[in-house]
């Protein structure tokens, strides 16, 4: 009853000269190429609470050689590869997330800003746009928190004329961040380009800001339902958050790992990781705790929609993505 | 540098209690919630082509206790369980796509039927309105290719009125499904409902049709880049396609596998597989031809949105699913 061969299912090319009736007996006028990928967005519920998760793109670029501190450069390419990803590159996605609580519309960090847009040529930069086909509207946001102060997470603070993109909402940064980013002395040590890039980019935000932000601890909610917990290591005042509502919680990781690599590999030093040895127990022990409580986690740096359960493999982790529902 | 501890991550509540101007201070009008999913379809080029896969929906719905024939009810409980889903019930994506070749417009296999979306709670009967959403008339569509004469694929060729859903499209339908579920002699032969209810439901379907098809075989090129490939077992007649331009190649599986559990235990017989035995040996055939071509394969029943790349596990095999593009 079968005859599949890879011959039936590769010989596209010699069928077509057997039946070249196919592809005129019906013509009609073509439909257009449409060119446009799905709106970004993936809704879910936990508890009373509506999260979305939204795409500001993925970006895919040279990869430096010095990407993972600890590995050498052909075992980081050959794992890329064996993950169906460009081998030569680093691949990055960005996926802030919006929950609303019922009495607060939060926004837990912005991308890499909408002026980035055209610069990625389109690849990232699409939060503002995607927040809106999720149906938000930026001034009906209330809290916008920030996990850490790289770009990525800070930038889409700014519209692209670098004004507020969230004019009416309060700005909460972690206290340990501010602490270190905005001392000057601490600026002053910086001796590689990347790290004074670092520092001069988040005084361009938050200037344009006029600094006008609220710091939070860990361990304190923020919102109700929304608590913050220390997991430094990646910058030093690093912060993910637990949202909980009803008897569901989720854990939105921010950059404790970055893309599921780092997941499958928590071993590995990501040449991001300020302080790599800290930021691995903090991966280590974060990563047993999700794997423990079977806490759903939502990873900035994930593929779209960014939610996965986390199970242990060896010593390391793997993450199960979340089965897309159609339906919240 | 880090102090994330259980308490910390999980102890949202206590700390409510010591900071509780977090939730009062800044007070706005809430945004109302959205309750809304995103519209799911996601689009990616093969070749020259722009495909679309366009969720039908989702159903989870109570799973009879023979749903797997040759495996026993707690042992599929355990295995659903473990991989995330509820124990007890069968979910099941459903995931029609649709491809642009610059000259067609093809609709492969029509989900569940819009007359389903009430039934179904919203659950599926979806295809409709997610077609519209990704910018797709159904007037537009040249050809519909049906897989085979399950409800799930044929059942959206109608509108909820019953009448032609792609009023100017070609059917194709395959010849030795057409021959079998076609003969009234086959179906007096029937002893089951389920079995009784698929050729009475086909028969409802292609008759509003005036059973006005077009019969295509195995192996020859039913729209220019578009080849069927025989994958029987699981109806008598039942089709897969490859879909092929330029050096790109994606294969259309409809039912070789239902949800990835299958990929993952492809000696299951599922009890909606006709032919069990040969339903398994062409599962086994085309994953090992997945394999071998590294081809990326678009899953009906997967998760949306369906599309994977096969890994070999041991002897049976593993979906690693596409990291979703947010550009096409």
């Amino acid at each position: 009853m079968t005859n599949i061969t890879r011959r039936a299912a590769l010989g596209g090319a010699a069928a077509a000269t057997l039946a070249p009736y196919a592809t005129t007996q019906f013509a009609h006028a073509a439909a257009p190429l449409i060119g446009k990928q799905a709106p970004s967005f993936y809704r879910y519920k936990i508890g009373d609470f509506e999260v979305t998760a939204i795409s500001d793109g993925t970006t895919v670029t040279p990869r430096p050689d010095n990407y993972v501190l600890n590995a050498s450069k052909d075992e980081v390419s050959a794992l890329f590869a064996a993950n169906h990803l460009p081998a030569d590159k680093a691949t990055h996605p960005y996926t802030p997330v919006v929950v609303n609580t019922g009495s607060k519309l939060v926004v837990i960090d912005t991308g890499t800003g909408e002026a980035n847009f055209e610069r990625s040529k389109g690849m990232s930069g699409q939060f503002h746009s995607n927040l809106k086909a999720a149906g938000i509207q930026p001034d009906q946001v209330d809290t916008v928190i920030i996990s850490h102060f790289h770009g990525d997470h800070i930038n889409g603070l700014l519209d692209k004329d670098n004004k507020l993109a969230f004019p009416k909402a309060e700005v909460l940064v972690p206290a340990p961040e501010w602490k270190y980013f905005m001392d000057d002395g601490e600026m002053s040590k910086q001796t590689t380009d990347r790290m004074k890039g670092v520092f001069s980019g988040l005084r361009r935000v938050f200037d344009a800001l006029g600094r006008k932000v609220t710091q939070y601890e860990a361990g304190k909610e923020v919102v109700s339902g929304i608590t913050p917990v220390a997991t430094h290591g990646h910058t030093p005042g690093h912060m993910s958050f637990v949202i909980a509502s009803g008897n569901n919680k989720v854990f939105v990781q921010s950059d404790v790992t970055n893309n599921p690599l780092f997941v499958r590999n928590p071993g590995f030093h990501l040449m991001f990781d300020q302080d790599p040895q800290a930021a691995e127990a903090t991966r280590r022990k974060t990563y047993d705790m999700l794997v423990a409580e079977k806490m759903l986690v939502q990873g900035f740096h994930y593929p779209f929609p960014s939610l996965a359960y986390i199970e242990k493999s060896g010593s390391d982790y793997r993450e199960v993505p979340v089965p897309w529902s159609p339906t919240i």
